[in-house]
């Protein structure tokens, strides 16, 4: 989805070289050439990284650690690679393992996901006006890192740099514990005999609630536990917030409990009011 | 903004009968004759309510039962009182407290809330295709019930019955417990020195998720605080699954993250996949 995306949005921006998508069968390769986001595809990608300049891995981070080994085995010395996971800490350790030096290497992350995987759910205006966050590590090479910039700002996005760990502290407050919550409702509620009849109640806020709950549950595994410490800081942090309200409710503390609502409506309105972007 | 919203829509909907308007303020009456919501206002409700056929009390909780008193010492005897409160156990409270008998009061509730209120907010197409529960009592009047299942009907939303009870449950695991946690959430961030930057980078998935942060505090502390015990209940199961989760993570157990994940993505495509409505 993420690598169709982007192969997409290059295609239309016109970006000066040909882009070739590694695949895991024909059917996706096809697929992507049909929807006009690819130039070709291939399967071999001991092959593609040996004549690419830039080499983008999409791929879920279980399989990152194997693909990071063959790049870093086949590719040129001085192309680029880059890639789009949600953890940063847990690609630069893979990449250390693969690689003896991480100059040429730019971990990327597009802060722009959807429910969906896979080549039909790819569109290539997603990251318009998104944010795409670099995490460049001290090694990395000012000319590789713009490079990568200058590829997201063709797709549309807006591109910052960030540290890795606070990179991933970030993600794990305003991305990943909102999935873990969104997951753990919807189950809690899956437990009780009556799901069904409670669902077909819920209205448009319990939609838009527990939309990421409709995510793709090995990603998001996989999410879980590459970013753990960070995510299980976060999960102890709402606990906490949570217990706070629970005894304000069970107290009938009404001045406490409208102080935390409106504290929390405020604090949402400054930073999210704007439309998106 | 309910109120409004469905004065505008029988309006719309050429209802046979006067409409008027109850209103704080001469400002917002006129406002509302100036959208066309209403045919008149008023700011008295005992001299409304000696008139009217069906009333409507689209109030916060914490002025109903006042409101109801005086509903009950001024109505004739075969008007209809109706609300549209989200907690029907303390609105049949109120209203038992206030009336002698409920043979002409019909508890309801619609399912289509909006985060803003006011008449500026209300919108005359917020009930179409949406949800209506009324929960009468036993000694409701079937004829009372038809005629507010009929009001509601004419403004676009399809009517239910459910108990007072089974309601409130059903209410506060699809709306109350995703508000309190939504709210939690933000508040949890909003605690951290880093609120601004955190927010900042917070995709299209938090917006949604925290979209009911930005609801009106005041109506939802009343919330909390009228329908406390399934609200506590919803927030202690929501708690034993993340319980489960945290220490599925913590022990990087994959298997159980994956299959919690699973069964939330499947559970909520089964009932919450169709388009809303």
């Amino acid at each position: 989805m993420i690598g169709g995306s982007l192969a997409g949005a290059l295609k239309a921006a016109n970006w000066p070289g040909e882009i070739v998508g590694v695949v895991r069968n024909d059917a996706v390769g096809e697929r992507g050439i049909e929807l006009g986001y690819i130039d070709r595809y291939s399967t071999d990608l001991a092959a593609e990284a040996a004549r690419a300049d830039i080499i983008m891995l999409a791929v879920p981070m279980l399989v990152m650690g194997e693909q990071l080994a063959i790049v870093a085995r086949s590719m040129r010395p001085d192309a680029i690679v880059t890639d789009a996971g949600s953890c940063k800490g847990e690609f630069v350790e893979k990449a250390r393992a693969a690689f003896d030096t991480l100059a040429r290497v730019v971990p990327g992350h597009p802060i722009a996901g959807r429910e969906r995987t896979g080549i039909d759910a790819a569109d290539p205006a997603l990251f318009r006006h998104r944010r795409v966050i670099l995490t460049p590590v001290p090694e990395t090479a000012v000319d590789a890192e713009q490079t990568v910039k200058a590829l997201w700002e063709t797709a549309g996005a807006s591109v910052e740099a960030l540290c890795v760990e606070y990179h991933d502290r970030v993600l794990a407050a305003t991305s990943h514990l909102p999935h873990m919550v969104a997951f753990a409702l919807v189950h809690a509620l899956a437990d009780r005999q009556e799901a069904e009849n409670i669902l077909r109640h819920a209205a448009g806020g319990f939609r838009d609630f527990t939309r990421i709950a409709s995510s793709d549950p090995v990603m998001w595994r996989d999410v879980a536990l590459t970013n753990r410490a960070a995510i299980l800081e976060s999960m102890d942090q709402l606990d906490e917030h949570m217990k706070l309200l629970r005894a304000a409710i069970d107290q009938g503390d009404a001045e406490t409990i409208e102080a935390m609502f409106a504290r929390s409506r405020d604090v949402r309105d400054a930073y999210l009011d704007a439309p998106e972007g």
